[in-house]
């Protein structure tokens, strides 16, 4: 059973989670301020190098969090017993309503950098799988030739295509495509690339 | 003909933007300091305000000048002569060696952020147009339905999708293509969406 003591410590942390959350959800990243944070989880300064070493450490885990619900939507955005192609497709929608309707949270997972010479930990890095997990499998179905290493390489490849064109457009870049036209080229994108990929 | 003054200030304006230049390639952009640049371009920082009201329209004549070689080197990598597809193909490549072996001053193109509430001039907005002006006239080939803005719109679209791959792959994000694959990646990535686009 937890003691006391690391209900609190656990309670502390959510609650400074929640708040770095909130704050990138309304501000976005750039000038998030440990004070601001510590003061809306209503705890001293202090209290978050105690909890989590220091402000990116605790950006890690509001990012960590965000790449959950991002897998959680992904996932609930593909029809049961839909075709390969069906669920790229779908995915890749289901990128561009989580990007446009979190824009900040989504945002601050790919623009975030820890400190020079600090890594990112394992855990983290890990986490990363839910941006291409689900495309792999659609991916081999229309590429059977495609397994192992080259599998995931080539769905890293698809992801980035699809994110590129996302990251362009709503960063509001001068060649990003307009946010309203957004969903349609992205399905042209997908369309091409497996009409492509199954040629 | 120019006045000794107009000399004095365009071969200054000249200094600062080479100094600058040469510090974003070495470091980046990220940290890079006015008063680094005016000394290294031998003038007091106030001649920096004098010259371009700050550093960060100095920056976007650095990236004005890289969005120039950028578009040299890609009409330079392109064979005279070749087909629709082989020109998009080594447009993409062209555009991962750029990326390659100009890093930093390539980075900083996508990176910088002009101060909240500052528009980039329009005739740097305009000078964007050389990643995807070269796109344009093989993709009507393989696409002769498309014209006008949705011609435009999907040169964007592929440019953004090639992009994305690079970025992600050289910004060392987690689900980011390796280095070492790039190339290759990204040639199938536009082999699949060239064979899907005139399929």
């Amino acid at each position: 059973m937890a003691s006391k003591r690391e209900e609190n410590r656990d309670d502390l942390r959510k609650r400074l989670i929640d708040a770095a959350e909130a704050r990138i959800a309304a501000q976005g990243l750039a000038g998030l301020k440990a004070r601001e944070v510590t003061t809306d989880a209503g705890c001293a300064l202090g209290a978050l190098y105690n909890a989590f070493e220091d402000l990116d450490r605790l950006i890690l885990h509001v990012n960590s969090r965000s790449l959950a619900r991002l897998g959680a939507a992904l996932e609930a955005a593909v029809p049961p017993g839909a075709a390969p192609k069906e669920v790229l497709l779908a995915l890749a929608q289901g990128y561009v309503d989580f990007a446009l309707e979190n824009y900040q949270l989504w945002s601050a997972m790919f623009n975030h950098r820890l400190p020079d010479g600090v890594e990112a930990p394992e855990w983290h890095r890990e986490e990363h799988r839910v941006l291409i997990a689900q495309i792999i499998r659609p991916l081999q179905a229309l590429r059977p030739d495609l397994e192992g290493l080259a599998l995931q390489r080539r769905a890293k490849t698809v992801f980035a295509a699809v994110h590129g064109v996302v990251y362009l457009g709503l960063t509001g870049r001068f060649v990003g495509t307009p946010r309203e036209v957004l969903p349609s080229e992205v399905a042209a994108l997908v369309e091409a690339m497996m009409r492509g990929l199954s040629a």
